[in-house]
């Protein structure tokens, strides 16, 4: 049997190159040798977005063709939605009996995502969204988690949270594990640490040739290059960036070289990122087409998947009550 | 159709005389003029008990027998468990979206019972148990909630609670009203401010002729009174208030004037008590007997109160789920 691997996304909004390059590229190599579990985080896009559940609706369906899109194959990916899986609500709340709200509030992300940072003010749920991503990998067994770094901390949480359950109950849990990959932050056009929708300086993966156009025209350099020869200093500017996430490795080096001796300009520079780039890009656009065209498929792979995760959740929770004598009938 | 109204019962304990005169005997009064859900609230209890889920379950069996000896008629009341009706997990987690963590922490009741006062050591469910009793409440469509002064600031968060979903997604709430009753709280045999089990000082509802008759022997009586006919202060005696809550009007006055006057000895007086709460018990203890030696029987009561209320449950959660667009198949 294949170990289960799970990764999801909030549904905020669509995706962009930021989530290609640090996860879904991934998920797709990955998906053929693992067992694949892939969601919407449509709860958790709550904990933020609670005001705008329209929002998060028509972001899911952004989503699902993002994914289907960029490669990720129901035969091989279990695709399912968070709120679909009611289980989940049911492991959250017996998981959030044991831990304390000190072990939430000091999580660096919840910390780091708080806007005011005052306990006080925080959501209730916000504050325990990573109970609700610890329910998210064990009512699923998945084992194996790609994370970046700074998502190590919520794992830790999940880890700690599957030893106290089998320590307190029964063991029926496994320890999940981080499956640490490169998995590189790609900084925005306008050279902020981080691609975001919210930002404006983001390419997603629905661009047309001319958004993609229009969205490197307008990026940042480096604004010591006043003239053409002027020598760059490509490490700080987010097109090399580029080069060295999307290009070649021999293209990327070309780049930099002609770039810090003043022989490629930023314009030339620019349109050759634009054509790899496009070239990523377009297939991407085509596959989006055909599933945009097939509503009713879209459908039927979401509530297959969905299905498929209600099953093994039932039987989490099965286990999960014979534990913890709350199987009255 | 009659309005719904529920009451439940955290399974920490079986029931003593305090339930009974705090809110049992007025639950069975009111059975017959509304329709009423009394459910035995364990998860509610996993907030304070997760380590003893074993305690949990037995206390369950328990409380159902207290209840059905007390007169709760299963044609009249709907019985269920907390912890079958996976819906109230469900809503607990979208509403927490929207509570603050600062309307929590402020509830008197989660500050009272809070051991340490600190924040930062309390469970995140021991915490969010105000937005749990929320969605109890309104995933039945329950309009009317007995409660005492002491649980108006919970239903006035739950209040809150529907004002802004109704206000957030679709009006499909009904704001729930108190029943505020008289509804005493009895005080120990000891003489401390509250009758409960873990104090030691509870007369529970499957007391034995003897053990009513111990319990008594030993309650703390006016000190003042060191011979027979010493004049006593029944005001602070847990002996009259005994008098007051279960006998009749005119024999805790005579009580009193005979206490107050060094007529009444506290040894008769005590006996007198004892009789009126053989009379309240010897009956229940005979129903209870009845009930222990059907076990199956309440298997099959709380199962068909859990049907209905899941039913109930899932319509609801219907609604919920189409007012926040979470309806995807
Ligand atoms: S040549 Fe390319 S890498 Fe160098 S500053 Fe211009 S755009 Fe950036
Ligand atoms: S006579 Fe009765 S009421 Fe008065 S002190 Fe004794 S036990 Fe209490």
């Amino acid at each position: 049997m294949k170990e289960r691997l799970l990764t999801g996304d909030r549904v905020t909004g669509k995706l962009h190159l930021g989530h290609y390059i640090g996860s879904l590229k991934n998920r797709v190599t990955l998906q053929d040798q693992y067992d694949s579990f892939v969601f919407l985080a449509d709860i958790q896009a709550l904990t933020t977005h609670f005001e705008q559940p329209d929002l998060i609706r028509s972001h899911a369906h952004e989503i699902m063709l993002d994914y289907l899109a960029a490669g990720i194959n129901p035969e091989h990916t279990t695709l399912y939605i968070q709120s679909m899986i009611p289980e989940i609500a049911e492991l959250t709340i017996l998981f959030s009996m044991f831990v304390t709200v000190n072990s939430l509030r000091h999580n660096p992300t919840v910390k780091a995502e708080s806007k005011s940072g005052s306990l006080d003010e925080m959501y209730y749920g916000f504050l325990g969204y990573p109970v609700s991503q610890a329910a998210d990998i064990t009512i699923c067994k998945a084992t194996l988690i790609p994370v970046g770094e700074d998502q190590l901390p919520h794992l830790e949480l999940t880890r700690r949270i599957v030893r106290r359950f089998n320590e307190l109950y029964r063991p029926i849990f496994t320890e999940p594990q981080a499956l640490l990959g490169e998995s590189p932050r790609l900084i925005g056009t306008d050279g902020e640490a981080k691609m975001s929708k919210s930002l404006g300086n983001a390419i997603h993966l629905d661009s047309s040739t001319e958004e993609i156009r229009q969205r490197i025209k307008r990026a940042k350099t480096d604004p010591a290059r006043i003239h053409a020869h002027d020598p760059g200093h490509p490490d700080i500017c987010p097109i090399y960036s580029y080069h060295l996430a999307f290009a070649s490795v021999a293209a990327a080096a070309e780049i930099r070289e002609g770039c810090q001796n003043g022989t490629m300009g930023c314009v030339a520079c620019k349109g050759q990122i634009t054509n790899v780039l496009e070239q990523l890009i377009s297939p991407m656009r085509e596959q989006r087409a055909l599933y945009a065209a097939k509503p009713k498929l879209i459908h039927d792979i979401l509530m297959s998947g969905t299905e498929r995760v209600r099953g093994i959740a039932q039987e989490t929770m099965k286990e999960v009550r014979d534990a913890m004598s709350l199987n009255y009938f």
